[in-house]
């Protein structure tokens, strides 16, 4: 029998899914299930965009321009414009999902076990796009009692070596919530520089900003032009994740070049998640305030319910739709599984993500966990309700 | 300015693209370009897969899960049933197109420097998915005058090395139109056993069978269960390019449970392109019958008249919509680009595909070119005709 290779064994499996056999069980034995461990929102995908797709009739469904259709591209110059960023459309190659454009500038920009800084906890899905493409993270730690801030630039700098080709950031942050500052990106600038690396950034979140803060963008920051590499999708902004539609961004031109080759090989992006894409640029304001406000009074329901909780702790994120919180536990792998296992308050549970698989190694994020607060807020009461009570009774209970 | 990859500069260009610009040109000076370059069909995606999507209305465009919704992949069970290959829903993976199936396979079974045996002429793109994984393409040479059948069992031996993980064809063949034999088959799985390799299958072109003959399928060839590796793809069953869902099939659990972990760090295939994959199964077999009816008399129109022209040459391809042609050229690319930048046959001219894109050698195919027979046939017609006197006048004929 042929054997697996090394990079396969190597893979990580994903942190959010690893409980769901679990959950299942657990929904057998006829417990609800509150799920606040994925990013799948329940907001509507906006009716514009669906009509789209439903009155789309070409008879033949084609390839695509492999960079993404044009008058798609042109629709996103437009939007990007909206929100400050000043681009062309060959400064655009629409990809199959945010995921794919990771992967493109991993393998553009970095050759086997070259590195990129990633400020831990991170989304836990760049662990393996970095397996796959060869790639070592090396991550550099924030701490929940800054709140997930940036960490100090000498902490950067004793982590660059000379395989060091990129760091990468989350801004809003998956999974903190945290929301970069200005300034933080700006002392960012001058380590990018000063090294000649390239600054990733993953902005998929960048909606969904609250109490008055504003998204800054890297693509923003003067001087960078050649650095700057944005990630970006279509799936948390129009509540659209099954459409698979992200971006590839950079006014670096030799790297869209080079990124072209590898949007080539895989021909061209999903046509009807273009199609819906390219509308839902039109999706007007009053769309994002009301998302927006659902999502505040989503996340104040949980950080409040969470700091009243004896020995709980969660900062107050500014962005997104995550929260890391510390809770009084031994660990959380156990207690997440044991929620879904042992326990049940009036016949429901909640399934949280333990806060493990976003750190590098084992020994961090022990006593934490991510919350996804994709749900209604009745339903958000309720699982804040079940995990105050799991809390009270869970045998590892620090 | 940071430096893009080792890997990134090694990336090839798609050989069937690179003409584009003089294409574009041609059409600019107002010359009707036939393009026989790209395997994109004129062919209708079936009404009642393209309904499926239009009456789709599902509020939130969810992920589906990782492996592709279960709906569709029972659906599948019953199409590959029907063509004579028995699997489960967990021997499928749903994946954004055929590529990446080849992406997760060679991902999953090779290591970086490994090496995979593919007879040549062969699909370009494979060498972008080696490059982008690090793997090796070690080409194996079938020649025109055979018609493009396997080579003897010996060569593959004598390329056979300690870092060969797998052999990998395609059948039947793009870019030659080959169909391998049961018994061509049979050979390959006497060598696949012995060196205990995985044996990989690109058949998205099963469908297309003429002249009687019948597709055998890898996944037939007993005692291989945990070495066939399948890579499948709707866009050319159906007509549907665009909608970018494939599949990856296997038997072998390790495997599968390898390639799960890669197919859950990208989330999710496209959601509506399986709404159309999952009712494209309904398709009856007068589509079939219908498209390779059309097939055959475009297959007929393009190599008998290749097989008139003075000093020209092309096998009869029982499958697929491709033909390898060798013509009384000094330099495939030159007379490509020639044709759409210097030649005209009343106002039209044809744009053909340089086969030295699809051999791994630059000093190989230099006199052939594939044609993609695409083309309704008395557009098919008219490029043979531009194609004929184009090969009168080209100053670089031998």
């Amino acid at each position: 029998m042929p054997k697996i290779s090394s990079k396969g064994a190597a893979m990580p499996a994903s942190p959010i899914r690893k409980l769901v056999p679990y959950s299942d069980n657990a929904k057998k034995r006829g417990v609800h299930v509150f799920h606040l461990n994925i990013g799948q929102p329940d907001i509507e995908t906006p009716e514009g965009a669906r009509k789209a797709v439903q009155n789309y009739n070409s008879k033949v469904i084609e390839y695509s321009h492999s960079a993404g259709m044009i008058s798609y591209r042109q629709k996103l110059v437009e939007y990007y414009k909206s929100v400050g960023i000043h681009i062309t459309t060959d400064e655009i190659i629409v990809t199959n999902g945010g995921s794919e454009a990771i992967m493109f500038a991993f393998n553009a920009c970095l050759d086997q076990d070259d590195e990129v800084i990633v400020p831990e906890p991170f989304y836990a899905n760049y662990n393996g796009f970095a397996t796959s493409s060869g790639v070592k993270i090396k991550p550099i730690f924030s701490t929940i009692e800054n709140g997930f801030a940036l960490p100090p630039i000498e902490e950067f700098e004793k982590l660059i070596t000379p395989k060091t080709k990129a760091i990468m950031i989350c801004n809003p942050n998956n999974p903190t919530g945290y929301l970069y500052s200005k300034e933080e990106l700006e002392q960012l600038r001058e380590i990018v520089i000063k090294h000649d690396l390239f600054l990733f950034a993953d902005e998929v979140y960048r909606e969904f900003c609250y109490d008055g803060a504003k998204h800054f963008s890297v693509m923003e920051l003067e001087g960078l032009e050649e650095h700057v590499v944005l990630f970006d999708s279509v799936s948390k902004r129009y509540s659209a994740c099954g459409v698979r539609i992200g971006a590839l961004i950079s006014r670096n031109k030799e790297l869209m070049n080079t990124a072209m080759k590898f949007a080539q090989a895989r021909l061209s992006p999903p046509t009807y998640g273009q199609v819906l894409g390219e509308a839902a640029c039109d999706t007007p304001q009053s769309y994002f305030d009301m998302v927006i406000d659902d999502y505040v009074a989503r996340r104040n329901c949980v950080v409040e319910a969470i700091n009243k909780m004896p020995g709980c702790f969660c900062p107050n994120p500014k962005g997104a739709f995550y929260a890391v919180a510390r809770l009084p536990i031994d660990n959380a792998d156990r207690f997440c599984q044991w929620l879904l296992e042992e326990f049940n308050y009036e016949g429901k549970t909640v399934m949280l993500a333990p806060a493990t698989g976003f750190y590098s190694v084992p020994t961090k994020g022990v006593d934490e966990v991510r919350i996804s607060y994709c749900l209604k807020v009745d339903d958000l009461k309720k699982a804040m309700k079940c995990l105050e009570e799991g809390l009270k009774v869970y045998p590892g209970r620090k």
